[in-house]
Parts: C-alpha cells; structure tokens; sequence
C-alpha cells in the first residue's frame, strides 16, 4: 500500500486529485483521467477518478475539518481520516471482501484512496424502494463476527488488542454518539428534531424514568466496554450492496466499544424498515433481522472453536454467557437508534420520507414505542423471533 | 514539580543518587547527604537520602529493566515507573494526603522522587503482628471513592476520560494480573505453587466448571470494563500506615480497569486476616471490612451528587445500579484475590507465616472455600454484612 509524502492540509480540487493519482501510478500514464465530486459536502469531498474508459476508477475521500451538522459549521477532528482508513484496513483483514479496498492513505491531506463501488447502491436508497439485497443478512452477519470476534479479547493478544485501543481512541465521534444517540434524544435538549404531532409521545419518554435508567445503562456501556473494534456507525446509509455484493464502508466512528452497538445499530436500522414497509413486504425484512442474528451467531462460534489464544473459551457455558449478553445489548442499542432516528437530530430517510401525514405519524409513534419496548425489556426478550413478535404486537 | 533532564537508562548507585539529589536541589547545599537501599531489589531499587539530621528525607524509586519473579529473571517494562509516578499524582489530586507527594520524576531514568515514608509500616506486617490501624478502612473506603469516582465517565469530561485510558493503556503488568490472578491457579499451570496437602482442594478447583466459568466472566471484565483510574494492586502490601496515618503506595499496575479491582483486593486481603487471626481478634477486621465499603459507598455517593457532568446521574436507580454492580464485581474480585494467594506463584506472609503445619493448611483451606463462594455466589450476596456472614460459616 502506498502512503503518499506527507504534506501540509488543503483542501482538494478536481485537478489537484487528478495530480494526486498521477503522483500516485494508479493509473497507466496516458489515461486521460476525468474527476468527479460525488460527495454530499457536510462532512467529507468524496472524488471519483475514472481513466475515461468507463471502467476503472477510484475514490479519494477527504476529510474536511469541519461539519455542518447543526446548522452552522462545528470543528471536527482530521484524525478521523486515519480512523477510517485504519478501521477499513483491520475490519478488511478479517471480513475479506465485505469492505472497499484501500491503496492509499495520507494523514496530512486526510484522505483515503479506495476501491470504488459505485456500481452499487446505498442499502437505505435501496431498501426506502423496496429492495431486499438477498444477501444482505449473510454479509453483514458474517461481517459482524468476523470484524468483532477477530478484534476482541478472544481472539488476540492482550498486547494488541490493548495496542488498538490506543490506536482507535476516538474521543470526538463517540462524544457525538454518546450525545445524539444516548442523551439528548431523552431530554429536553436544543438538538432533539420531532414533529408538533409527536409531541405528548416525546413528552413522555422524557418522563419515563425506568427507560431513562436503562438508556443510561447503555450509555454506560458504550462508555465503558471496549470489547471490540466497531465500525461504530453500522446504519443502512454505511452499506452498498447490489443483489451479489455487499460492502461496509465509512467506519470513521470506529474505537473500541461493545460488540452489540455494532449489532444493535444495523438490527435497528431494518426495524424502521418493517414499520414502513406495507404488510406483505414486510417478510423479506423480518428474514433479515433473524438471519443477521443468526448469522452472527453462527460465525461467531466457528471463530470461538478456531482460535487457542483463551483457555476460559473451552469452559462450559461461558460462549452461550458471552452470546446472550451481546443479544441483550444489540436489542437495547436497536432501541436507542430506534428513538434518536425519530426524534432526534439525525433523521431517517425511511420515515420522513413518507408523504401521508397521518401514516407518517403513526409509524413514527410505532418505531417510538417499539425503541422504548426493546430498552426496557431487552433482558427479558431471549431470542430474534422473540423481537419480531414484538415487532407484530406494534404493528 | 521538577523534571530531571533526559538520560540514557542506566542503574543508580548511592552515589548517583546522590549526585542527582544535589543536582535537584532537594537538600540545602551544605547538608551531609546519607543514601542506603532500602528495596527487595526483585523489580526496583529505592534508596533514601537523608540529610543527616534524620528528621528530613527522600525516596528515588528505580524501575529495574527486569523482574525476579519466577526463579529466574524476565524483562519488564520501564514504562512501568512513568505510569506510577503519573498515578501517584493524579490519584493525589482527588485523594489528598492519602498518597507519597511525588517531587520529580525521569522517564528515562524510571525513577520518581518522592516522599519519604520510612515513619509508617507496612499494613500487611503491622496487620500479622496483631496490629488493627484504626484509621485504616475510613482512609482506603475514601481513597477508593475519591480516586475511582474521580476518574470515571461519572465526573471526568469524555475527552479528558479517554485520554488517561491512552495514557495508562499498561498492557504488561495487566497481562501478569490475567495470567496470576484470573487465569493460572484456576488451571494446572507451572507457575502455581501450593502445599502438598492442598492437593484434592486444588484439583477440585480445577474440575469446578461453574467456579471457573464465574472467573471467565470477572477475567473478561478485567480486560474490557475502562470504568476508571484503578491503582490495579492494592494489597496490604501496597500500604503504609500508623495509627494516625494512612498512604497508599506502588502503582505501577495502574490502568483503566473495573472499580471493583481495586476495592476486592483490599477486602481480599483483610478477609485473609479474618481466617489467620484468633476468633477473639477478628472483630477488628470484620469492621474494617464493613467499613471500608460503608465509607467508599458513603464518599461515592457524596461525589456522585456534586457534580454536573452526567444528566444521567438524577436518574432514580442509576446510583444505586452503579453500586450494586461495583459490590458484586468487589465480592468476585476478593474471591479471586484469596484463590491466588493460597495457591497461585505470589503468596501472602499472613498464610505462609503460621507456623503449625496443620493450623495453616486449614487456614489455607478455609480461604479456599471462602474464595469459591464469594465468586460464585456473589450475585446473591447482596451487603457486606453478608460477606462477614460467609466468613463465619466457614470458621
């Protein structure tokens, strides 16, 4: 892999990328390189540069030092890019073929230079049309195993899993997680985004004590537990897929976390679909969250016999302890993306996106108390059937 | 605080040490400085410098490159006095006058400069000799609140929170704690060391798959639960104290770690105590052992409502879910303490030192048990007055 000379940050051009991938041979000199812009600018320049024959081509992404989240524009650490590109390269060592390649990276300029993927689609877009990606569920459940089982206690040295955790200290993404995901979507808080018609809804999970102790041990959680190296931001928008492939990407919230947010966050992130999806197109979502579980679970215990490095793995009981607390976990976390996905700052697409008011509404107070159902009651819900049975006593 | 200049590592003498002593200015120029040894020389040297007069002095604490441990040497991290000096004072930030004034430190060296604490003893030897300090559990009950409430995600910023976890990653003396504690006396592993006659209570141990299954779940709670600032050693051996003082010493196994730790330890090593004293000096233990649980809960509980930086702290039920948690880890975690000072490579004097052969092996016996049933049961265990209940049923 190439690492490009260090130099000062700036901003990219379409012509300084194109400068950049000739310095860099990733193309044969006399391709007549064309460059594109593909970003959505908030957050990252995403370029993508074809040798004009229409088939080959590569992404460079940069960071930009700023974003505009809320309004106006909020300083955002350049280390992410190195995060990013460091999370996509381990996650890549073990989930061969799940994620973008990556062939360069500068700390410097932050900037990634990857495989591209735009042959495929962002799983959300697919998904808000009624796709169904068939395999989805396999990739990703596989991906999950192999991504956090290969980065854990289980599987390595202590000195290197310690060594990562280092590497992958993350203090400004998780502080952007630990408010909008775990805080402000609880209280009264300026970043919290509803409707006027949800309102006696929000009201109430403000005062909800018992679901505010239970968030507040999740948060907890994702203080505290560095069990594994997340993606950290596993929605449906983190995904390309066509009907053969599937690729993670943009894991620039990375650090060492609780294996269930990873869960959690793409299991939640297919419950909205099952709220906005009609009836009978329900299924093809409902056979996702079991068979990502599933999958998981599955991948996780080939891994669990595989490796030596634990005397404890051989001792009865302790893989079904450890599996059953990562369940736990991934259905509380699926609650809290369920909640802040509706009435907090970061909206979905899937619910805003529909046009009816009065089923807008409903749906978003059904994903609202399905969020709640899941914190509240996750240690008493002990199977995947069991949360889409949950899921039919909302509908 | 000063900063010796940078040196190349190399082992002091009494007369380096000095030498550095005058160099720092830590006496007045004029003053017949006297050096002696004053360390076990198994994995650092402390010299003390006075000033003749005896009333002033000062510890220079060497980390050696290695440590004889195992019969023979093996090399060990320098980084290890860096982390202690830097433990000593952010610990003594919170918990003031309960530890050594650091007055410099020199990472290249590994050596911290410190006060002098040759006036007090060791708790351990004081505490054999029939000693009970009685100021000793209201000093290490608010030692334990103020340094672990104090370095937690309860009171600390999440970016100041997530650098100490960088700063004190300690990989090294954390993998001697997983392997003597959590992992070799629960298996026939070669650095155990045990009486002959413990022989069917030690295999018994080993075939216990429910106690070793428990030890699983506290060991993978060691290595991922970053809850806060732990001294990571806190025996009686890392004590000093009179009648009228209390400093805690030596924490070069400093790390982010579970609160528990550090609290089972020391109830551990009272509850050694309880089993080698006579019936009628146990009384003194017993209320150190409630003590120092009632005044960490107390002191905990007093942090815990001053500060503003959790809105999760007003929750009803979150104090007292984060007490119950940190009790029932402490109670596993003091099981595990007695299990490893019976039978695993570092005894304790308070066993090994009881003269008759068939009074100690009972002694050893009785820790045994006890150790098994703080582990497995500590779910159960539900006061600390509990705790001296199970002790008296195994006297």
């Amino acid at each position: 892999m190439a690492v490009v000379v260090m130099k000062e940050y700036e901003s990219l051009t379409k012509e300084t990328v194109i400068s950049l991938a000739i310095e860099l041979s990733l193309f044969s000199s006399e391709a007549p390189l064309v460059c594109e812009e593909i970003g959505d600018g908030n957050l990252n320049y995403v370029f993508r540069v074809t040798d004009g024959s229409g088939e080959k081509g590569i992404i460079i992404k940069q960071a930009l030092p700023y974003a505009k989240v809320i309004g106006e524009s909020w300083p955002l650490t350049l280390k992410r890019a190195k995060i990013e590109a460091s999370a996509l390269q381990k996650h890549g060592e073990y989930a061969v073929g799940l994620v973008p390649k990556v062939y360069a990276t500068d700390e410097s300029l932050a900037i990634t230079i990857m495989e591209d993927l735009s042959h495929l689609e962002i799983v959300r877009e697919g998904l808000i049309k009624g796709k169904s990606y068939p395999k989805l569920s396999t990739d990703i459940g596989e991906y999950l195993a192999l991504t956090l089982f290969n980065t854990s206690d289980f599987a390595l040295h202590p000195f290197e899993k310690k060594s990562l955790v280092v590497e992958f200290s993350n203090p400004e993404l998780c502080k952007i997680t630990e408010d909008l995901i775990f805080t402000d979507p609880f209280f009264d808080h300026e970043t919290n985004d509803f409707e006027p018609a949800l309102q006696a809804e929000v009201e109430a999970i403000w005062n909800n004590n018992l679901l505010k102790l239970e968030v507040a041990k999740l948060k907890r959680s994702f203080l505290t537990e560095a069990e594994a190296l997340l993606h950290g931001d596993l929605h449906t928008g983190s995904i390309f897929a066509s009907e053969a492939e599937t690729k993670v990407i943009d894991p620039e919230f990375a650090f060492y976390g609780p294996i269930g947010f990873d869960i959690g966050l793409f299991l939640g992130n297919l419950i909205v679909q099952s709220f906005t999806r009609q009836d009978d197109q329900r299924d093809a979502i409902h056979t996702h969250i079991q068979n990502t579980w599933n999958t998981f679970c599955a991948k996780f215990s080939e891994c669990w016999k595989k490796g030596e490095s634990d005397l404890y793995k051989s001792i009865e009981g302790y893989e079904a302890f450890v599996l059953e607390k990562i369940f736990h976990d991934s259905v509380g976390f699926a609650g809290c993306e369920l909640i802040r996905r509706t009435i907090g700052l970061a909206h979905v697409k899937d619910l805003d996106s529909i046009e009816n008011h009065e089923q807008r509404i409903l749906t978003k107070k059904q994903t609202l108390k399905a969020g709640e159902r899941l914190i509240v009651s996750r240690h008493e819900i002990n199977s995947i059937d069991a949360v889409i049975e949950l899921l039919g006593e909302i509908q």
